[in-house]
């Protein structure tokens, strides 16, 4: 399992995907899930990818394909002429993993599973955020839906549902995210660090990224304090009278 | 959906379910899935069910038939000489239901889902825990896992997780058992108060049941007050210095 988060909010956007990889828990491994696509200056794009690792890699190397064959052209992620444009290219590229490996890994019982999120900015438009799903269908965030999720996404979404709002500043969504890895983190031994996270003010046209190993000083103080200011809360909710004698007793 | 918690502390046992069930969001119930058997001062016996209505109220009915035809003989959960033989009986009711229901219910394409936590003490031995399986198999909870979840289980999985430890006392585990509902309910339409939660302290022989209605005052304090001090938690958290100049730009 995997598990990454696409947050969009007015300041622009935070992605973020873990890089643990399993097939069974004794074949576990670290790859990249954060794919980067851009111009400074003129478009910035990112992927991240959830399920099977062989359709993903394979979509991610049609698209670099494409890239390579006619980098400004419309078939190519830094030629298509909006981010729409974009996610039918992914969708596209879905469909020509399934058409080829589908049939096949069917046969053999594997499932073909995959999804993407994709967020950036093209010039000319403002910035954007999809999720396409294995089909090569997808939908696009919008006002009332300032995140989407993929992977692993059930306990760290309580802490995305509480905290982010589209009017969120980018640094505090970013810490909302990571707060949401950590929870996952937690209770998952199927995601782990390394974690990947891009920020993107909108119209900067510029990206920023880190990736956090397991032993990032931010990363071990957002845990530890987290775990305190947990704890605090708590501890300080209030008791059930109904169960005080019996809870004590 | 429904989500159901059963947690086995060194002080007795905390069972908690929710009252919905669904099948497809425009038939959403109010059904009773938590389940008692008790003689005072002889046994206490709380069964929780998620998974297919028809599945786990057949269940049930048998089990009860069972009881009316001899109630104190071994095929009865209230003769049943210890907790492990009651979980086989429920074992055998799930099997005797897939003899009948089974094979129609594959053939029109209803999977045969269904899921029991079984918490309680028979006086002769001590308070256990355990949950059994769709195909009747179970296993019990033991030192180092004090909590087993069916149903919607994940987004209420980390407060549990943290919280949790053998020795937590009976009314601390209650409280921490009603914020795993409370984060679940908001993240999952598909489950939803009232909640049933039964505290049974070790060797008492006697139940304490209660049902919190949505508009319960202690429900709603505990919301609140979680919410409150999630939020202050949230914002003490470190900033990341390393997108501050972009978050706030």
């Amino acid at each position: 399992m995997s598990y990454a988060v696409a947050v969009r909010l007015a300041a622009g956007l935070i992605l973020a995907a873990d890089c643990r990889t399993n097939a069974g828990i004794d074949q576990v491994s670290t790859f990249r899930k954060m794919h980067l696509f851009g111009r400074e200056g003129e478009r910035q794009i990112v992927l991240l990818t959830a399920g099977n690792l062989s359709i993903t890699q394979n979509v991610i190397g049609l698209l670099r394909e494409a890239i390579a064959r006619d980098e400004s052209g419309p078939g190519s992620l830094l030629g298509a002429p909006s981010l729409f444009a974009c996610a039918r290219l992914v969708g596209g590229a879905l469909r020509e993993t399934y058409r080829v490996d589908g049939e096949a890994m069917s046969q053999q019982g594997a499932a073909f599973e995959a999804s993407f999120l994709l967020g950036g900015q093209v010039r000319g438009e403002e910035h954007r955020l999809f999720q396409i799903y294995a089909p090569g269908n997808f939908i696009e965030a919008g006002e009332e839906t300032p995140f989407f999720q993929i992977g692993e996404t059930k306990y760290g979404k309580p802490i995305l549902d509480r905290m982010l709002r589209p009017d969120t500043p980018l640094d505090i969504a970013a810490k909302c995210v990571l707060v949401s890895f950590d929870s996952t983190m937690r209770s998952n031994v199927s995601v782990g660090p390394p974690i990947d996270i891009a920020c993107y003010a909108a119209n900067s046209f510029h990206l920023e990224r880190r990736r956090l190993a397991a032993d990032d000083p931010y990363l071990l103080s957002l845990s530890r304090s987290w775990a305190e200011g947990l704890r605090l809360a708590f501890d300080q909710l209030p008791d059930p009278d109904w169960l005080r004698e019996i809870g004590r007793a």
